[in-house]
């Protein structure tokens, strides 16, 4: 036995030798990651610039600024955590101020990476009022016209004199090609930056849509865990692009998962400019706005995906379709609560084609569901079907399909005609490492 | 770069050469693991069997019968999954139907693991029905005086006939010694059996209580997925026993979490005998219900602890406290909250004391929580207070506390008098494997 023990002590000490050769040889990258950042149309109207101010991370650039020029408007959607960060508060203060009465003049954001100045108390309302402040000076705007986005460690004051320090530079180095390096600078266990953008036909205006999100860990929705930032030459009324961004975002940012938890400082921005020389959009009914939406809820799902593929630790991503439930929200919260199961995850990490899980998760999630009218397929196979496993099922095609990257687990819950889908990936060991070792 | 992929194969290699080599050195016993099976006083009236009839596993005893004398009473709790397997539809009739109109003579109950009969069909129901109608011939009584509860696997068909096959050397084998065997044969991924026991002194008239269970995964509230099945030989109304059984599961086997995964078998069986010798229990005012209701819940709260200790891959074992709430049940969903959160199991794994994650978790559990007034303990080490860190906490401290093997976390959320405690383990590597593999 103490043989053994000993034995077993130089085994994970080699173990634990090896792990760290591998880590210095491999770049954490998810299998996911695109070959380079998509190629985006400058939308008008808009600039971006980045810096290196060392909030927390060293040699990269960790803060941007966002200009957009005035008559811009700007819609919100933001975390509903109730120990939500400083600049949320703020965020969420200065979107009604501006809704109730316009902004004069240019808006800015500026977001920092590396210190979410969260649970700061009075010091992190200070250090928001602070940037806020001398973000306007450079600028030459009201610092009620400067939102702030901060994501990182929680419960660290904000260095905010570092971030202050760069404003000049930023000012000086904005630019409309700047966006790839603003997605770059917010990112914080991201293995990659993600853009996505769509021109759309609308009227026979081009209008142009590009925009940026981070977020790997702490993806779940209400919001999905996350910095967005959206821009759009579309001209149209601010309560119609809050509309039409509220309710975007139930189908996108809010039906994936990562792994449950909720950050406090989700902030979704979506910025238009109106220089796409168009008539605004300022009725509901006008068939431009469903153009619009349909556009920007493009681009919305394409970020939240891309989200969901650089999951932390993420080597499987999965489209979860729920159909025959009660509601359409009905079908989310199905879809999410077999998303979120542990053992669903760890089932897909291993290639198991372990649908009992799904079973089980449809169970727990608090919606109607006829366990005896209950479908379940692996992409194109029926795997099981009125509450039992389908005759027609083998064994081997679940788990050949299992060996996908991409997979899709459909599931009919017999009750009604809701249906949703959600996204999110599997849970790897990849996960524990970073998320034992990080502080977030 | 091609050099580095080789490399990193090799590497690889050598890494799974040696996880295997750890892996059959080590007993995968969780650390918590008492030395051994408590002794238990045996409760008159219960008697005990066990038998290897290879419903799944080889060389283990995987089915146990329990047989309760004429004039007991039975009260149950049961998963309140939509997905529940056919045992427990079975138990919930049989409860019903004797609460109706009491059992004439023995009570039986015969559980069997390696297969949880979930998600079956009409195969699911009459595999129950033949076990059932065998046991009640086998022992002579009526078939629906005998209980099941089935775990394992879901999705598969129960192969009755090999229950049924043991059913004889069951009933021969039937001794009130024989807790412990029964305790063992309904384990899955369990890596200990789980006893607990009282002798209470209720009005001059000692009280035996003795009880056992199973659970290692999908552990979480409504209810926490497992087995569990209590005697006692008090004398007490079936519908005041049931009473007590429902409250005290609300502060034991309903505040316990592994993993946020519900099972679809879930059953709690409590048993009494009446052969203690006293005059029946039959009011709620009797001073004698409190006494009795004390040491049950002790018994229930001692086996609860043990399942969570044993939680897949379980290193730290976890107790939340939260007070400060609305209510006890708002303090109940956000101690789940946090203890489900896997960003604050696997820092706990990380042995990091990541309080910031403690508030984000708060913040997500849907509860309120005056932000300015959170505060949070790490044992006796005040971490945060007033929305922010403590001016006293020093970063050694908690990284020191956190190497301990259980720990304690005290949040008060600063809105009302709520309070409840709440147990977990952490997520670790472990868990992983046993759930990427484990087929349940």
């Amino acid at each position: 036995m103490a043989g053994n023990r000993s034995k077993l002590a130089e085994l994970r000490r080699r173990q634990a030798e090896i792990a760290t050769q591998i880590a210095e040889l491999e770049a954490p990258v998810s299998p996911f990651a695109p070959e380079r950042f998509p190629a985006l149309a400058p939308v008008e109207g808009v600039r971006f610039a980045s810096a290196a101010a060392g909030v927390r991370y060293r040699g990269r650039d960790d803060v941007m600024l966002a200009e957009l020029a005035p008559g811009s408007v700007l819609a919100g959607v933001f975390t509903r955590s109730a120990t939500r960060s400083a600049p949320v508060l703020w965020c969420q203060q200065r979107i009604a101020a501006l809704a109730a009465e316009p902004a004069a003049g240019t808006l800015a954001i500026v977001v920092n990476s590396g210190n979410a100045n969260a649970f700061t108390g009075r010091h992190g309302v200070e250090a928001v009022k602070t940037v806020m402040a001398a973000t306007g000076r450079v600028l030459g705007l009201p610092a009620g016209n400067v939102l702030m986005a901060s994501t990182g460690v929680i419960g660290e004051p904000l260095a905010a004199g570092r971030v202050t320090a760069k404003l000049e530079e930023l000012a000086a180095g904005l630019s409309a090609g700047g966006l790839e390096g603003a997605a770059r600078a917010i990112m914080t266990t991201d293995t990659y930056p993600k853009g996505a953008g769509a021109v759309a036909d609308i009227d026979g205006v081009a209008v142009t849509i590009a925009g940026f999100a981070k977020g790997s860990g702490m993806i779940a929705p209400d919001l999905a865990t996350m910095l967005v930032f959206i821009f759009t030459d579309a001209a149209i009324e601010r309560q119609l692009l809050q509309a039409a961004v509220s309710k975007l975002t139930v189908r996108s940012f809010n039906s994936i998962t990562v792994d449950s938890d909720t950050s406090t400082s989700d902030t979704l921005l979506v910025g238009a400019t109106g220089k796409a020389g168009m008539i605004p959009i300022a009725n509901r009914r006008d068939p431009r706005y469903r153009a619009f939406k349909g556009a920007l809820g493009g681009v919305m799902r394409d970020l939240a995906i891309q989200v969901v593929k650089d999951g932390e630790g993420a080597s499987k991503f999965i489209a979860i379709t729920v159909t025959g439930a009660r509601t359409e929200r009905a079908a989310r919260r199905i879809g999410l609560a077999i998303a979120n199961s542990p053992l669903v995850k760890t089932a897909i990490a291993g290639e198991d084609p372990n649908w009992g899980r799904v079973v089980m998760a449809v169970g727990k999630s608090g919606e109607a569901a006829d366990r005896d009218r209950l479908s379940i397929r692996f992409g194109d196979i029926l795997v099981a079907e009125n509450g039992r496993v389908a005759p027609s099922y083998a064994e081997e095609a679940g788990a050949a399909y299992m060996k996908r990257r991409e997979l899709e687990i459909g599931v009919d819950v017999g009750v009604g005609k809701g249906r949703a889908t959600v996204w999110t990936c599997d849970l790897t060991h990849r996960y524990i490492e970073i998320n034992a070792d990080y502080r977030s």
